[in-house]
C-alpha cells in the first residue's frame, strides 16, 4: 500500500461559519503549515510538494476535540497550526476555527486523525 | 481609507464539490500563491504575512469567467494560481476548480475581483 504525503486540516464544526469563511480558514491553516514545514521540516515539505500537495479536510464536533487533536499532533512532533480568527467578520476575535497538521506520511497522520470523518 | 494586503481566492461554482473538497481546493490555491509570492514577490508576501495573511473567498458562476479573471490578473502582473484537481475523488482529472490571486493591495485586487460576490 502506498503511504502518500498529505496535509490534514481539521475543522471545528461547533463554530458557525459560512462556506467561504470556512474555506478561508482552511486556507489559512494550509498556508501556515506549508510555510512552517518549508522552514523546519524541509524533507516532508519537498516530498509533499512533489506528490501534488494533497490535502484532506476532516471535522470534529467540539473545540475540546480540536485541542486534543493538536496535543496529539504535538506529541508526535508533527508540524501543525491552530488557526484563530482575527475577528474581522462573523466570529469573535481569537475564536479557534481549525487545525492544520503536516505535511506528513498518511500512516503517521492516521495516528492522530485516522478516526475523523471527512467534512 | 486603509489599503490592506489580501489574497483573493475565486471559486468556480459551476463545478460541483462538497464543502470539504472545496475548502481543500481553496487551500491549494492559497498555498500555491503564498509560495510563489514568497519567491517572486517577496515585498507583497512579507507585507501580507505581517498583516495577518488575510484571505477573501469569492465566486464566479462559469469556468469562462474564472479564466477571464485569470487573464485579468496576468495582465496586471499579479501572482496567481489556477488550480486543477488531480481527480483522485469527485472530479475528472484536470478540472479547474479555483483561482488564487495575490497577495496584493486591496485596491489592486479590486481591479480584477472587485465585482465578484463573496462565496
Amino acid at each position: 500500500m502506498s503511504d502518500e504525503m498529505k496535509m490534514v486540516i481539521v475543522v471545528d464544526r461547533s463554530i458557525k461559519m459560512g462556506p467561504g469563511k470556512m474555506a478561508a480558514q482552511v486556507g489559512h491553516a494550509a498556508v501556515s503549515c506549508a510555510l512552517a514545514a518549508e522552514r523546519y521540516d524541509k524533507r516532508n515539505f519537498d516530498a509533499w510538494m512533489a506528490e501534488g500537495q494533497q490535502k484532506v479536510v476532516v471535522r470534529v464536533d467540539t473545540t475540546k476535540e480540536l485541542l486534543r487533536t493538536k496535543m496529539a499532533a504535538d506529541d508526535l512532533g508533527l508540524t501543525n497550526a491552530l488557526i484563530k480568527d482575527a475577528g474581522h467578520t462573523q466570529l469573535a476575535p481569537g475564536t479557534t476555527t481549525c487545525l492544520g497538521i503536516g505535511p506528513a506520511k498518511q500512516s503517521v497522520l492516521d495516528q492522530v486523525t485516522g478516526d475523523l470523518k471527512l467534512l
